[in-house]
């Protein structure tokens, strides 16, 4: 057996199945022993009174992505993965955004370039399809898929990348014969459109306007359309950020139909409310995103639906801008109408703690279950697993130990983002992960980054080899 | 670090949630050790080409149960669980039936003398509750589940054994308060009854009937209301043998409700029909549970639940009757009218290779949901887990290892179990267990039985300490 | 052509399918003719401005009835139909109740020695099956349903009045073979009781309670069961006092498995809600009604249940007992536990005034489903039609003219019933009955009583011939 | 009192919510009397042992409609007309297709040209609004409504026809403004496309594979889509030719959101399946229309749909295209592929006695059912009432008196469309209108055209007035 390059003690170890007691030995940065107690020569991080839980893998993370009309994303990937790392990641997926006109390989060597050297996570990317000519989707996408890129995104809003229903279907029959994997942003573009001019005609721009022109039907409608699409294809599909329990209604009609869903929330769902966005002066910008929060019944809904595997992913939609900023959410136009705050807010070091401390230690959900909704699911769903997600042997050893008894209350200040707020400023939180272990290296110890830019690398995703993408 | 007794050597491990190529050592009946390669002196089960899963938990198995009219079930702890063991079981729970008018303790004094030295698996066992008194519910039962006896069971079917909503709810609220689990076989009595006497009236006596005198409404609406009782006392809940879509319909509202559900299926839902309970000269008669099987379509269904987790649990049900003995199916009144034979199909030994090879094999499942569909679940659903039902550090050593290129046709000649005919004859099978380990001691190896009556042992149950059950 | 005796001149007449002006005559107590003007000498009643509809029938009122322990209802015959009268109605159908061990024929001859000669409205009578015995199903109710005895009712709550499902189910194959139609109040009381003993137990005894104790998830879980069990014998089934949404939706689905329902719906659904049971003082006995009144959003969905058709009745479920009396909701025993309060508020002349001003004059529903809900459907469903219900050639000549500018505020000071308060005090209401014609005589004339006790007689009812019972 | 021109006498009268014995008086077009017996010197038509019942509407119903390609439909206004008629209708409500970059008013020109002096029933006229520019929705179709043309229709399918989310949401908002109230086809179109070419390119081009792209999936989702579009802008709409069950899931869906929909379904969904498309020779493009019939279990769900509510409309969605034709169904295009065989079969004569038979015949429902689903509802949904759609004092005398002993069998060689077949050849019908009455002219007596082409003439519509249309 090869000698061990370290060994984590003590700790109580949990999978998306498993709670156990072990120590658990690396070598060349994969998990190589996991047993009662390990001896030897290794280095030694003490987990005693500690989880010791795979890292974190977000799914569902923006950084550096071109935002239109001179807006400027707050992070990019040093900050961005920074920030992912404290937060217990070890592994985040961006979107590679194409631009129209050009294609997917060249948006991919862009952003490889920003990438490189500069994370302290590992990545891989998702694809967003904004130009799904003949080309791209005969030819570019298929060698895309078997060089790693096995994750495709659609919007169904947005003037600038939403696709048509034609254009969904061809990139959905593109994922049916190679593999990939399609997530889809659900609202329907044509009655925001509707909504947002009869508010703008009515005067009414304030920030709390674009919960108001982005109901929960608009969200639903579009789940139901897209859902329909992949049952016309026959072919999975991942439904990200979903914010009510219509959609959910959606998703579980869908399964009942046959057709293979993987469904996401995130924690804006969880622990805001549309009435977020109805704070003094402008202060309501700091929650724009898209779906907007929803009501307290909503969040119940989606709380139901973590506990009762309607979701299988909790990802953050990591999207970050500068709130007090002239190229983010105060940009000039945005202060005049709600229609030009750029969308999105920052999370990707929150996402993990919420939902530990909202889920875990008040007894909605165990510990596996928070290992499957915020890791092993992201790596099966997108093709990173086993390298990714679970604590196996063969498994890269990234992980995250916890300290459960770690009493924080959020404060942006403590944050590692390029963000300027926190959209949950206050809320206290009971367990945080105090160190992080990426590929056998300790990144963060005791709280303290100790990781160098650069460590981080890009992994390629495989392709779904079998008719379901599984889930733990 | 311990001396290994066993190694467990270049198999394919699974988990509930992974998939990994390991050795497993074993010390003390225990598993310390997975790595990728263990040395040392211990006894070597090479597992090359093989899969190393945790032994199946059959959490629904009955055995040397009295039937009433002279009716014996030909099966007892011996023959049933040797006949599991075949099956790739290494825990069954056989259920315990309190006589009216008689305590628990009573009868399980008397089961626990029937088992005793006389199993080849470990065992664990339900409560039915069919007197829940006043002393049973305050004074006896809340003892019994600290003793290690944390699951009950409630029919709403047949008139020896059936409560009322009343006793239900009693029953729930005792299961709240304790944390034991409650199992309840819906169907409602008086409807069947209703339609018992019609078809009989009509002179429509032959098998057949049964299956029409048990419609899927009659399921379905027991199923409602017993969730709703569930809901009523907000307490979790187990739906058994679980036959149609309308009835997994009901689940999903309750989930939707907030209600904690807890969904069971069985091979016989997968791989029967109604139209089995046709066959000439009352050959229908070895085809009689409850419910009955119904057809394609809930089969479809019922595959459904599987893949999208409805089900968490996959049970045989095993409550086997001669077919062709005064005693069991073909006994005198079961002769002249299907309302007299007896009620149940054997199948512990089948259960799993069956969901293997349909599952598995054909694409259905992965590997991490067939190990939590047929012992991670189990375990965590009836409080024998970490113990069982896993492969983990600290874990039982329960060990199946199965051969995924096995092919078999089931023939009842070739099974253990003490009835006269399987109700899977005919069905062709890949993949089998061949070795399987109880405790770290090789009890079959290479299909031989080399373990002895007595190995294996009653194991105490704990409570649900949290809100709700644990699953995988 | 016959002479006429009167005419109605100048109105808007309104059946539940048209809206039209028109003059009728009446001759023989019967519409023979309904014209563009009709000359000739008989009297005739001006209308000019006014709706002239069918009389109201109000099919689920409760007068005369023993409610056990020394509690008296506030109204017989004599007050029940004069306030009835008051309130627009020519025909109500109250409630026989067969006690136990005694025949429904001992039954119906004292509630026919009770308002023989005492009613001021034509009565028809309901059955309430409270001893099903063999010689009850199989000879007394088959020749009662002959002789004009054509609607059963049966209760799944009330200790003394519930049936078990297997009589229901036996009542509802004789209504299937005799052509009787089935009345069912859905509770479930075996759990009613749990949570009045959990109530009692904790000391929660006020009015309150009784709203807590019996939750929408009681009402739900027996109207699903009742479905089933229509479902089952494969007879059409009424619905009594829907209360909310979850009932609703029980209702829609079996419709969709194609079971025939009626829904019916009530006042107290519509402008009441738990809410109201909380007054000071015990006050809050005088909404004890069951079900109970729920909360605004049921008040929503019973609302799109008129507008939608999931209902076909509007009653008053008019069960009136005194407050401020010791035989009447402040018994002794009533004042200690919400347990003892009598079940059931005052409310037939109330009834149609409040849909029509809250339904009609606010734009809910239009006059033809007004007449619908009122009369036609109540009619057809219990086999008054076409004597009764409507306004057509040959029809009895039970009209009600309506004044819809006519304002009132409702004191039960002004009204007509045996009670000594109106759990509507107070609601403001647009639209009332000023002239009231029962078989061609006016019995009211704006707003004085003209009619004599013993003008309102005995009708018998048809039972089905089709299989499914007409709604308009 | 006016001299009477006409009497119908002896006859059972039906309405939406009565049946009735009376004479009919007629005076000037309209009914002016109903009464037991009318004397008088009048015209006399004896109905006895017959129905009267309200001349029927078929308010969908396309002739001289341009359909591309050089098709040509097979009716126009005179053929018709005249085949309605001898169907029992007194009104249809053809389409008036606007051209893309031409008004509405331009092709409301040319279609009452077409019509003029040629209609042998009455006619109001649906617009379809296929270009609906700033002009056309925001002066146009205001000025239209305000007109007579209160009815919108707007596709969801056919490229040449499709309007975008948008464009629909706009119109839906005209119909809020103004009343006006919209007929949606739901079907996905990008769907439909990806199908159709999946299918051309395996060479599956015959007629049955019109079916296989245009699966219920894509009706429920157009479905769906649309009435939450309706849910958006808070406006009524109409769900025309609904095929089966999932659609009319969407449709009670919507109702229970507060939606007001009104659900049309045609006889081809309840007497054809797609497998009457699978026809020899290209036999099956006789069959070819969308939505396609579906199966058997659809044809129970639309029929469930007509005895439970979902549907207020029955219409013959009469689209008629000669088959051994160059210029139809058989055109040069259409032999090659289905994707090129025009949409739409005849059916204006056949819709009512196919009701009639198949529903009032066989039990499934009563006559006012019938009144109200082929006559009245049209009128009500459409602006046409009170004038039409009943047999009311003040109505305009259209009426069909019909023999319900007649016994038919379906004939093309009977009929009296300008097609070549029916869709419904060999169906034997019980029941069929001998005498059509429009504004008090006798057109056909005894099964004789004695009226004129030109004695039917356009009738304008009026718009809604309250929130919700009606519906008897």
């Amino acid at each position: 057996m090869r000698p061990l390059d370290l060994i984590i003690r003590n700790g109580t170890v949990a999978t998306a199945s498993d709670v156990f007691r072990a120590d658990i030995g690396i070598a060349g940065g994969r998990i190589v022993e996991i047993a009662e107690r390990i001896e030897g020569d290794a280095a030694v991080v003490d987990a005693t009174g500690k989880y010791v839980l795979p890292g974190g893998i977000d799914s569902h993370v923006h950084v550096s992505q071109p935002s239109g009309e001179g807006i400027v994303m707050a992070d990019d990937f040093e900050s961005g993965t920074r920030s992912a790392l404290y937060g217990g990641n070890t592994t985040v997926m961006p979107f590679c955004l194409q631009e129209k006109g050009k294609s997917l390989r060249e948006a991919l060597k862009a952003y490889h370039a920003l990438a490189e050297g500069n994370c302290y996570t590992d990545i891989s990317f998702h694809l967003i399809v904004n130009d799904p000519t003949e080309a791209v989707l005969g030819q570019e996408l298929p060698a895309l898929v078997r060089d790693g890129y096995a994750s495709l995104k659609v919007f169904m809003t947005y003037e600038d990348l939403r696709l048509s229903d034609a254009e969904i279907l061809k990139t959905l029959d593109v994922a049916r014969e190679t593999g990939a994997t399609v997530m889809v942003h659900c609202e329907n573009e044509d009655a925001i459109r509707f909504l947002i001019e009869k508010h703008e005609a009515a005067g009414d721009v304030a920030p709390r306007a674009h919960a108001s022109t982005r109901p929960a039907a608009v969200e639903r409608e579009a789940t139901h359309r897209a859902l329909t699409l992949a049952e016309i294809v026959d072919v999975p599909v991942v439904i990200v950020h979903v914010s009510n329990g219509q959609s959910m209604e959606e998703i579980a009609r869908a399964r009942s139909r046959g057709i293979e869903v993987i469904g996401e929330t995130c924690p804006q769902y969880l622990v805001l409310t549309a009435d977020d966005l109805s704070g003094m002066d402008w202060e309501g910008a700091k929650f724009v995103c898209s779906p907007p929060p929803r009501d307290k019944a909503a969040q119940q809904d989606c709380w139901r639906g973590i506990e009762t595997g309607v979701f299988d992913l909790f990802s953050s939609d990591h999207c970050p801008f500068r709130y007090d900023d002239e190229r983010g959410k105060l940009n000039p136009k945005g202060r005049r109408s709600f229609r030009h705050i750029p969308n999105g807010i920052p999370g990707v070091e929150t996402r993990m703690p919420i939902l530990f401390s909202e889920g875990v230690m008040k007894g909605r959900i165990d510990l596996p279950r928070f290992v499957a909704l915020t890791a092993t699911n992201h790596a099966r769903t997108y093709g990173l697993y086993p390298q990714k997600g679970t604590i196996a042997i063969g498994a890269d050893a990234d992980l995250a130990i916890w300290d459960p008894q770690a009493k924080r209350t959020i404060r942006h200040a403590d944050l590692h983002d390029g963000a300027d707020y926190s959209p949950y400023e206050g809320l206290e939180i009971t367990g945080w992960p105090t160190t992080v272990i990426l590929g056998g290296r300790v990144m963060i110890c005791d709280g303290e980054l100790i990781g160098r830019k650069g460590d981080g690398a890009y992994r390629p995703a495989a392709a779904r080899t079998t008719a379901f993408p599984a889930k733990a």
